[in-house]
């Protein structure tokens, strides 16, 4: 959270799509360039599982943010013609109501006594700041990675409420090898000897878990190419050796990322989302994926994808575009050549840029 | 071990590769088929890196191996016509001399007082039972998996000892991909609370670490392809939901393979040649792999590999074979349509035993 946050409080109760209730919630969110009179210019972006609202920098917060490169004034999502709103999502740990948040009536944090998080809570929720903000359609719903699925629960749960929709490095669910790493982060985080059942303090941190969660994830995130061009076999010396370990230069990367991340996310958000990314499916409906945007989405569509992604690979993004090809909704489909695997649409944003911007022009 | 293991002792000093010297050894090994006059039909099997010396059944164990389907007579490796041999590796726990071993001055398992392992040493100890059987040439040597490098490792150490050489599923040397994932399988055990500096007992057992390590080997050693056809996004009802788990069959399917290697597998011995496979690299010599073989082995050679590998990736056998061609080896490679990932060369083994029994013939 910074300087650019808004908070919006939403002070009656909200159901949960899979059961339970929140008495209260807050979503925090951060918007770039100017709402036009007719409402008719807003690009909503959904997140990642664990970024912040924060996709950009601004006047009122210059840190850069996690799409830096293409969200502002002049860069594919030009905000000289957009109004561009990002939401934390609800049951995250940057702003949003969540599992780390303090449950109103006992006065600590929810922990495991929140209910299930679906990403459909995700998108509900998101359509009350949009709401807020008086906007009843969008000009287009951009969701990357986890996002993409907010993307689909979106067009989902409010059909043919946006103009346009970017679906990137995602899929209609999960594949088992991503549910296989997701489950195993989970499993790293809940075996720690700190995570006492979610009865973890700030003193004792299931940091252990945590560590192996991230590093996990980041050999789902990247690609093995990248790392044999990147590292190879070179032995790293930033890091003292530890029993068994940090030897080579790709086990001081991983390091260097997990502990960036374990004083950044909470343990039991990480598990909510997680295991909403694998619990969600848009191609099980009764009809499938077909159905579902014939119903929603039949507009302007544009999906992305990477031929080293391993969380989502390629075949899925394939997939998206043929189901909207079927509804003959006007699509774009790209499969961009990187080495840098699922985090491609993160770390190479000026190959995503390209499209993305051409498409909204 | 078995009753068709034997036990080979050597009583003298063995110096190890990277330092330190084992007081004494034992060296665990099966052998099927007759050994003939010429003593000229010995093929050696070298292992990945958990199995034991009992690759297949014999009349002494009827018990089926590890590659049950691939020795015996009549099969692809004939033991109608070969005397076939396998020594578990030094340093593991399948009866040869490794860190759960006893050492012989102080009456307790080694621990991590074990002096640093290398695949040399492997080779170097193998050897020692070649020598005892009285084999001078062997007629073949075929390395799978780390019993590829373990091969690598023994043509470097005793050149132009071997007539033929069969590697498979392996590399010379580890990518950053496969280092990352097996120092986060060590990182998981060395971190388990119960692993105590190697201090860990019967009763108190680093399980969390174990399992953990062996989930995420089996994420490495199998393909989302085969996952995804296998699996897809079933659920499971075999074990009892966990804390944000064991919602989907693929869980249930890494959950069954943890719970047989926790109690097969010493950690230590885990985590030595789990380091050791990272360490080896017969590419980082002066003159590298070209110069290797060209030195040591030009004899017939068969290299086999998958396209689905993540862990030893089908690039890295085409090195292999490309080397040797180089050196003019009689080289056969051949890139296998497997599903199964790494671990295809020990569940699609009718696959691999068309080539490797044509090559033999």
């Amino acid at each position: 959270m910074g300087p650019a946050t808004h908070y919006f409080q939403f002070d009656e109760e909200f159901p949960m799509y899979r059961g339970g209730i929140l008495p209260c919630l807050q979503l925090a969110w951060e918007s770039w360039g100017e709402l036009n009179e007719t409402q008719s210019n807003a690009v909503l972006v959904f997140t990642g599982l664990s970024p912040s609202a924060h996709v950009a920098s601004s006047e009122r917060d210059p840190e850069p943010g996690w799409w830096e490169r293409m969200i502002g004034p002049g860069k594919p999502i030009d905000t000289n013609r957009f109004f561009v709103l990002c939401v934390n999502s609800l049951g995250s740990c940057h702003g949003s109501t969540g599992p780390a948040s303090i449950h109103p009536r006992t006065g600590k944090p929810w922990r495991l006594s929140f209910p299930e998080l679906s990403i459909d809570d995700i998108a509900i929720s998101t359509r009350l700041v949009v709401e807020h903000l008086g906007i009843k359609t969008l000009h287009a719903v951009v969701g990357p990675s986890m996002g993409g699925l907010t993307a689909m629960a979106w067009v989902k749960h409010f059909p043919n409420s946006t103009e346009r929709l970017a679906l990137i490095s995602t899929a209609c669910s999960a594949t088992p090898m991503a549910v296989a790493i997701r489950s195993l982060q989970r499993e790293a985080i809940v075996t720690d000897r700190n995570f006492r059942e979610g009865n973890y303090s700030e003193d004792e941190w299931p940091e252990v878990g945590m560590r192996i969660a991230r590093k996990l994830g980041m050999i789902s995130y990247r690609s093995a190419t990248e790392w044999q061009q990147r590292f190879g076999r070179k032995h790293q010396d930033y890091f003292p050796a530890t029993l068994f370990g940090m030897r080579y230069q790709v086990e001081s990367y991983l390091e260097t990322h997990a502990r960036k991340f374990v004083g950044q996310f909470d343990p039991c958000c990480y598990l909510y989302l997680s295991r909403a990314t694998d619990a969600f499916d848009a191609c099980d409906t009764d009809r499938g994926l077909r159905a579902l945007f014939k119903r929603s989405f039949t507009g302007k569509a544009l999906v992305l994808g990477v031929d080293t992604d391993f969380l989502f690979p390629l075949y899925q993004q394939q997939e998206l575009a043929s189901a909207l090809e079927a509804v003959e909704a006007d699509v774009h489909f790209e499969a961009l050549p990187s080495v840098q695997g699922h985090d491609a649409f993160l770390v190479d944003s000026d190959r995503f840029g390209t499209p993305i911007g051409e498409w909204l022009r």
